[in-house]
């Protein structure tokens, strides 16, 4: 229980349970951002030593950083806001975290029901505030001194984490109204006034006002487990075929053990997603896996390969477009596997939708199939040329910049990818390591928005380093984000990819059309971001070649405190490089 | 109609059709954030001469820069973003648009229907993203070669401009599918590919493709007039009333002729909110219009005032919290009106709710009122006392700044208010004077997030000098927004009132427990803001006392460019000497 003696009023004693049983579920951090209306929730979480408390001057990199936080740690995080558009603010990530699968709990402080929509100062319509991205939803009760109202509060907070952290994990979101006293003022009891606790009340009732030893409801949360009839079925069709291959995509869970067990069992090479926790891993060494896909899946290229027979899908749907156009067009029995019964594919193609948990199906398949494994000849070639052509490419561009800062990485780290082209750089030049990289993105909704302090979240969160590779759009954008290095004591090495506007635009065929592109897409804001340094206390590096880049990054992640790297980058010719770098890869595969 | 030629493919036409109906319908300008998906309505705007192109790269920005301009113009202002969480980056200014009921049409550009919720790229579920918040919702129909189609979405933006101005005006959301491609890249015409136009079509249905000479629908917005019985009764109560008053609140839309009107023909003293629209111009030399309220209508001031008789209450609930508690316990018969039927006062003590224009009404009541004027002597006296004690005290708390910042504000001039202190000191210290003042702030939920951009959007809508007065909690919170200076071409003099966390919480019992006080409330950041200078290009003017503050201010608001001007503060005194004011006032005059 938080704070010491009895609740000096109803509002405290309400947010004391609440706060005590979220933490007795599974809470064990939260982001607060300071208000008025909030103050039992912040007050009860300062006080809950179980509870790392994280302060926040905005609502919207609060709510990231508690992304990236619970993304890395794999428990949910808490998210606390006063009323008003400050709870609107944390919908960007609530959005990201339905997305990417990522538990969130928001508790957003409201007014009591009787002063909503009645002109009440900063109050507004926050029921059902984000909508369907919530995996649950509640309006709490209002405070008051009744064990079963409070004893609801214990069963509502073990259900909103059970929610936001089952089958198809995601944030969850609980509107809690608060009349005042919010403070933990002392208020006398009943009948003199209607706020006070009577003094003998939590001893009487000890069950809503300690709850149990550990959650008040102990919630068991299985695993989807397959038929046997449908187990037996894969197997055998990856019995038979002649190729088998697994794709796994950016996921929410780690499943490498099982999918590299299945991947064994079934001689199935793994084409692995920078984000499906795949790609990087002592596992490596063992399995075929493959990362260079995005630089050789094209249609000359494939078009003398033999398709292959299965494809296990696992995670989200890749980032490659050029590995989603190849699953669309080959002739293959494909199996989408999700836990959440969602459909991962936008290409429409895949035959087979497995509602189940991947881990337990690939265990399942691994232990049934029979095959000593297909060869995959041009893949491995594919792999090798890509390989052999970036390493013959001078790495001073964009996706050579990816390239290093992925295989000069520490061995553990923690990377952290924005969206737009660093995402698709990692991807396609981020070769595949034996190191312990864990590497993160917001791949749901695949904003640039909140990059910085999701990176933040993530590097709070575990004691490898962080780094963070973005773009100077999502630098920008998220520039609040920064103020967290020092607040919540965050180390990083944050490689900026500076292109001074849309660099991604150069990639789409707006690019022809001059006006609008330079005015509306590429907008160049021309931004010296050296500043930011000065801002928010730290070093700022900016670096002129890829030497003084490779020494910039090595210095870094060795070093303690935070350095952002800037690397200038002219996008137009990255653009180029990367054409030229795939035309040659091509030629030599055609 | 927005673009040379005929439309190139069907994405642009279907762009082209609605931004031309858009404008035709009042739309004259626009804030765009780049993006992809967007891209045939960022042309489209673009390439239309009679739309103002504002491009911002933060979307939460953007929307808050729309607003100002909405508020300040008095017309809708558009919205376009990218898909994904762009959209939900406009959230919070829809909100507050919502509740201040300003026009703003929020385009979010989305997928095709068959690619949402199928695991695509940066796809979410944006149909009703914005919940009850807009005053209309539509999901457009995807691009189309049909005449009828075409006709409904020419249809469909004058009825969402309609929505976004009527008798409750705020925003609108259309969510506009497109399948690319999105450029405007010659597609061969059908049967050839779906995405061509034919090149006759457009001259065989001109009425789809260029609509009509002005709106394709004529919309004529009435006013809610009262009904005969209602005047005359209201009319017969206020010549009854020895004393009648009038309260206005922070308002969208300029009633101050009619209420000044009214308040000569009535006898009543306007109490007049700063962001009322009344407590600044000529007319306050013609009717008594009182500002200082919120400093002298204490409890032990007015037990010995005669109660007024009839309350006239227009805009939203006023800032001041004495006066809402003054009119919660004072006996009178208290006419809310509201063009909307809102309930607008949460104090629940008004008797009559009038759903009207309140022009109308006022216009109405100041034909019929027959009355010689009352004499509100305590008023006018309390007005003075509290006037003498402020000017008897030193300026330099924050206050005395807010004061400052009113009193020597050029004439004309616009002056935007941050919320949390800034408006309360606007409201308690900024005294009425005849100056042309447009006094604005995001009253509507009160929130400190978007107030830069709010405050540069209003800039961006007139020629007057335009002031901003701010805490450094807001100044961080948006310093996003301080990029439109430059790329917006705004210029504006800020004030910059830092005391380092939320001075407004030394107003409040949490002060008393520390912590969590400091840590979780207060939250210094320590923030140096003199870099913000650097990286986004103006003047960062750091002064030290008073003397320096109006020297510093009278030259900036003389001059061109933008100058930041910050006052050190230290919120604990400053609050303790507007309690020293207040307690001097109540001496005075008990």
């Amino acid at each position: 229980m938080t704070g010491d003696g009895p609740a000096p009023n109803r509002a405290t004693l309400h947010a004391r349970v609440l706060v005590d049983e979220l933490a007795k579920a599974g809470v064990s951090s939260v982001c607060v951002a300071p208000g008025s209306r909030s103050t039992p929730l912040t007050v009860a979480f300062d006080a809950h030593e179980g509870v790392t408390t994280f302060s926040h001057l905005d609502e919207r990199s609060a709510a990231f950083f508690a992304l990236g936080r619970a993304k890395r740690l794999g428990d949910p995080v808490a998210l606390v806001c006063t009323s008003g558009t400050a709870a609107a603010n944390f919908h960007p990530a609530v959005i990201e975290a339905a997305q990417s699968r990522v538990p969130l709990v928001a508790l957003t402080a409201d007014r009591p029901p009787e002063l909503r929509d009645s002109g009440a100062n900063q109050t507004i319509d926050q029921e059902k505030l984000y909508g369907d991205a919530v995996r649950y939803y509640a309006d709490l009760p209002e405070p008051a001194v009744e064990a079963r109202k409070l004893r609801s509060v214990r069963v509502t907070a073990d259900r909103a984490v059970a929610a936001a952290t089952g089958t198809h994990p995601g944030p969850v979101h609980l509107n809690v109204p608060f009349a005042k006293p919010l403070e933990p003022t002392e208020a006398p009891a009943p009948p003199e006034s209607p706020h006070g606790v009577p003094e003998t009340w939590e001893r009487e009732h000890p069950l809503a006002a300690r709850g149990r030893d550990g959650p008040f409801v102990a919630t068991a949360q299985g695993r989807l487990t397959p038929d046997e009839a449908t187990v037996a079925d894969l197997a055998a069709a990856i019995t038979r075929a002649e190729r088998a291959l697994v794709v796994a995509g950016p996921t929410d869970r780690d499943y490498a053990d099982e999918l590299v067990g299945f991947a064994e069992a079934a001689g199935a090479p793994i084409l692995a997603d920078p984000l499906s926790g795949l790609r990087y891993g002592p596992h490596v060494d063992a399995v075929p896996v493959y990362g260079g896909y995005d630089g050789y899946l094209h249609p000359e290229v494939t078009a003398s390969w033999p398709d292959p027979d299965v494809v296990l899908r696992v995670g989200a749907s890749p980032t490659s477009k050029p590995l989603r156009t190849y699953l669309a067009r080959v002739d293959a029995r494909q199996v989408v596997v999700d836990p959440a019964g969602e459909w991962r594919e936008a290409t429409f193609t895949a035959t087979d939708l497995v509602v189940a948990d991947p881990g337990v199906l690939a265990d399942a398949l691994a232990a049934r199939v029979e095959t000593g494994g297909a060869d995959w000849p041009e893949l491995a070639e594919a792999e090798r040329v890509h390989a052999e052509e970036v390493a013959a490419t001078d790495d001073a561009f964009e996706g050579g910049i990816a390239r290093r800062v992925v295989a000069d990485a520490p061995d553990p780290a923690t990377l952290f990818v924005s969206n737009s082209m660093p995402v698709r750089d990692v991807d396609r030049y981020g070769a595949p390591r034996t190191g312990d990289l864990t590497v993160l993105g917001n791949r749901g909704a695949s904003g640039i928005d909140g990059v910085t302090s999701s990176a933040l979240g993530a590097g709070s969160a575990a004691d490898d380093p962080l780094v963070l590779l973005t773009g100077d759009l999502a630098y920008y954008h998220d520039s609040n984000g920064l103020l967290a290095l020092e607040r919540c004591g965050v180390d990083a090495t944050v490689v900026l990819v500076n292109n001074d506007g849309g660099g991604i635009f150069h990639m789409l065929p707006i690019e022809a059309f001059d006006p609008p592109f330079e005015g509306q897409f590429k907008t160049p804001h021309g931004l010296d971001f050296a500043p930011t340094a000065d801002l928010y206390g730290f070093d700022f590096v900016r670096v002129d070649g890829l030497g003084d880049f490779a020494a910039a990054y090595a210095a870094s992640v060795e070093s303690d405190g935070t350095q952002v790297i800037e690397v200038s980058s002219d996008a137009e010719a990255s653009h180029r490089t990367r054409e030229a770098i795939a035309e040659r890869v091509r030629e030599r595969l055609t």
